[in-house]
């Protein structure tokens, strides 16, 4: 099975589960991934726990929520889809009239066949989602609401993965857990960094430490943070938010805050080697956890690689962001592709510095054609190239962009003027 | 009356007043405008005084000056209009032939209806400028020319008005009182700086202290800055000169030396604010009293807010720069409003900084939606685009162009988040 | 004569004689160009010498070589044209086929009236270069190659001209000596610095001191600098390499390898004032000696200005480079010309600054109108604009870019300032 076929998979296993930001949905989908992932740690946090300006919430929980007709037919039945039921309804059980209904009802007039994502952690409410051409159907009649909710003290959960390198600074990699339903925003993004993750396990020789985190949006990042912020400002030197990151149309990049971070320049070298149209974002299009983990006094340096970005397709947030139109086992091996081929720069970037004065006699160590004519010097270009940026002070991602040769094919000629001991490198 | 009808009343007052650098013109000048601004205070500096490689001349008075025909009719007489005399010219009574007249007669061909403005300050010399129309009617006879005017020792006089504030930091703001009867270039600049003293004083509540000053050009700066450098260069952090502010046609910037003062980026940010399509020149445009409040070890951060800029309007140094055709009441308040505007945003530039680590829950303090939906995001964007450059290192103007926001908006915006005590604001 | 024509006069004189990087042609070489500079100094480094990672390689002669046919007849003779052998070719005296013959010929398809330029300094081998046309003649008989050359320990050659200046801060000037037969690359370079010499040696009042080096292409550089190198870095601040600067069609410039050298801005300056149309070539098109003088750790301020440059003309390398339809005296004398102007910005490229504040009274020192009108402002503009940038910290280049005026002309009135005792320079 092709490794987009494997995350395809695990998508469609962790499609039905009812996730929110807290939940029995949350520790499922934790306890699959740790079956994925074994050194998988899962924590949990008490809920009313102080993260910042934020409390943890209480814990959501919900069985069952449907609206019935006088006729006793349950014209919308959460078990269906998710999506019917606002995130954090509170419980309710009573007959309403269609204008009542209609105060707690939400559909898209301009998507009909859609039906929307909505929450509301913060503010008590209950309310149900169903499409524009359901919600015209109804009729002026009495409406039997039954939401079996629970909203109490319970824990947040969050699961985090170190895999630890020959050096103590860390990549840091988060994604989210608390989307039901949907495919691209967010199964993609789960199950994107499950495969990242056991790609950087099966390298054993990885110079740098991983830290990789599954957590619900906003409240999991700022809860996730305020716990380990001294430990990320002083460890972390790269990384990455992973999310929207499973459908085939394009490829985009989300800057960080201050926007010339070494993830920056990472993640705009892989796209340019996958994809030299991929769609540059700024900072001012942020949305998701770059929000808070580039927070002023935050400043970890994370930028965001993505397939269709959140809120620029026109499926994302309703039902028809699926894994039949939208996710697709070829989008998400392009996303995995996208975030390794960026993760194998960061862990390859060396400083080359050639050792000799002037040019190093390549001729003698059979590194250079012995016949000087028109053409040969087009053939050692690139190495002469490399050769004369390699002063110690540039990298190779920077030297790859400044003589525009290919990264990887650098880092070969790299490793043979290394073994040829002209070239010596330091991380 | 409107602020720019008041301040097209007192254009019409001091029109017909003879100025130049020195002599009863400025004092009659600078009299009514201590009328109008009971602080501003009158100075006088001798004739003679050495001012840095300057020194400052005579004083010039003139009472009467014309020339009659043969027939004894004053075919030019300086009573019907300031220009007809050169300015410092010196005494004359004598017959002379059409071609010795012509030595000392100036009109401009191409523009055959304009009597043009020269001025001969530091050679002794004297003439006549007159229509080109009227030149062409002269015809071969002897012509008696009178020029009752005296060049001797006296005084050179300007005004100051210093406004103080909180801080002893200094906001400068310089304009002419040595142009005869021409309106933009120059009674718009000391009517339009007396209109925005009267304004600063009018605020209670400034941060910083406001020196303003009616000087002579050239001499009369030279003359500011020899006897005030040291004060000046302590103290002075933004200012303005202020000249050609009147007319109607266009809004015009032109930079300091250094350019990226902070009043060049303020004089930028307001005129972005009152009219997109403004003009921007480069110092090799110079050719006020910047090229002295900037010259090389004065070095003061003085840029130029104009309308229509000298030197760059048809009407520019000759009697058709006028009340009628070039400057207007909406002219001057347009003028008034972009000074007033700029000074506005140097008073409040604050440096925010947000106080909380991560974003700040806003929900509970009734600054976000409670309701989480496609929708709602936008709405709140500009306080989170805010919130996300309030490192403290970022002024709010700087912010407001990062992020493309109207600058004065963003000020609501922060003393609403310094009310809810998540953010701190600095100077 | 015309330096043009003088220069083109010591081309043919030097055009027959048969160089390489060794050998008796070198030294003929050096000693018709000491004739011309009697101070030039030749030097002599041992084969087997190590320089750097490199060892000079043995001393190379040859006397004879052709190739005969069945009957008697020398279908090629290295004596009509130095290009028919490969540089460095070892002895050989040998009957062979004609297939075994043509893995020794070189010749240009493309180019079939062309003899290629062929060298194997580093590799043993043997070989002819020849038209393409003659090539397609030969036939399937037996042919006799005969090569008299010697490749024994010797010495490599080069000469050095230092000429003192006020200041022990050096101008570094190379070039190369090591190409036969053809004109722009490379009897242009030796023929142009020669002149280049003398015109400096013309120059009594020299604030600088030049060095002047005419060595063979690579070993040469790589030589003289592993003997030099401390000396060379403490003292070089500009410096050019000379090279294909006697053509006719186009000038050239290539960048150092850090590109904003004083040597690169001043090149860039020169060619401005000759011919503003010319090529910019980047770091990644080098290819002669700014190789190794910009090398990682040696960095020297090294910048080329040429006219058609290496490998892009199509006669390059070939015997098509000749004196007859690429170098001619008026190409010469181009080349001279914006090397000469870019010497003359360097020696004289000052840091004015005004010794008055605000701007200096230059009507009672003569430099001023007396008459103030509306176009005499033009007339002192250059000057004003000059003095307005001249606070110390600008060179006199850096200002007449700013100010977009004739670096010449200013220079012309930066004496006239020093002069009136309201300016003064340091270098």
């Amino acid at each position: 099975m092709t490794v987009g076929n494997e995350m395809y998979e695990l998508c469609k296993e962790l499609w039905p589960i009812t996730r929110s930001i807290t939940g029995d949905g949350v520790r499922e989908t934790l306890s699959i991934l740790q079956r994925e992932l074994p050194n998988l740690k899962v924590h949990a946090v008490e809920s009313g726990t102080h993260v910042f300006d934020w409390q943890v919430p209480n814990e959501w929980n919900i069985s069952e929520a449907y609206i019935e007709d006088e006729q006793g037919e349950r014209i919308i039945d959460f078990k269906n889809n998710n999506l019917h039921i606002i995130g954090y309804s509170i419980p309710v059980d009573k007959w309403v009239s269609l204008d009542e209904l209609n105060k707690h009802l939400y559909s898209l007039p301009e998507q009909p066949n859609a039906i929307p994502y909505i929450t509301s952690y913060y503010k008590e409410r209950w309310g149900f989602c169903i499409t524009h051409t359901m919600r015209q159907q109804l009729n002026e009649q009495k409406y039997h609401v039954v939401i079996k909710s629970e909203l109490k003290p319970g824990v947040l959960n969050y699961a985090e993965l170190i895999i630890p390198g020959k050096k103590s600074q860390e990549v840091f990699i988060s994604t989210y857990v608390c989307h039901p339903s949907m495919a691209n925003n967010e199964l993609s993004g789960p199950v994107v960094t499950t495969q990242i993750a056991k790609y950087i396990q099966d390298n054993n020789d990885r110079n740098y430490t991983y830290r990789i985190v599954f957590i619900p949006e906003t409240i999991g990042s700022i809860t996730y943070l305020s716990k380990n912020i001294d430990h990320l400002k002083k460890n972390v030197f790269a990384g990455f938010n992973v999310s929207c990151i499973g459908d085939d149309r394009c490829y985009s990049y989300l800057p960080s805050r201050v926007g010339n971070s070494l993830s920056d320049r990472v993640a705009i070298a892989a796209l340019n080697l996958i994809d030299k149209s991929f769609k540059r974002y700024t900072w001012l299009d942020r949305g998701s956890d770059e929000r808070q983990y580039c927070a002023p006094g935050i400043d970890l340096p994370i930028a965001t690689i993505m397939r269709s970005k959140y809120g620029e397709y026109p499926e994302y947030h309703t039902s028809l962001d699926d894994l039949v139109n939208v996710v697709t086992s070829t989008g998400l091996n392009g996303g995995f592709n996208a975030l390794k081929t960026a993760l194998d720069i960061i862990e390859s970037n060396v400083y080359p510095k050639i050792e000799v004065f002037c040019e190093p006699q390549l001729g003698k160590r059979g590194l250079y054609p012995t016949l000087s004519t028109k053409e040969s010097g087009k053939q050692v270009r690139a190495m002469m190239n490399l050769i004369t940026y390699s002063d110690g002070s540039k990298s190779l991602l920077e030297i790859s962009e400044l003589i525009e040769e290919n990264y990887f094919s650098l880092l070969d000629i790299v490793k043979n003027l290394v073994n040829a001991e002209v070239m010596t490198v330091t991380y």
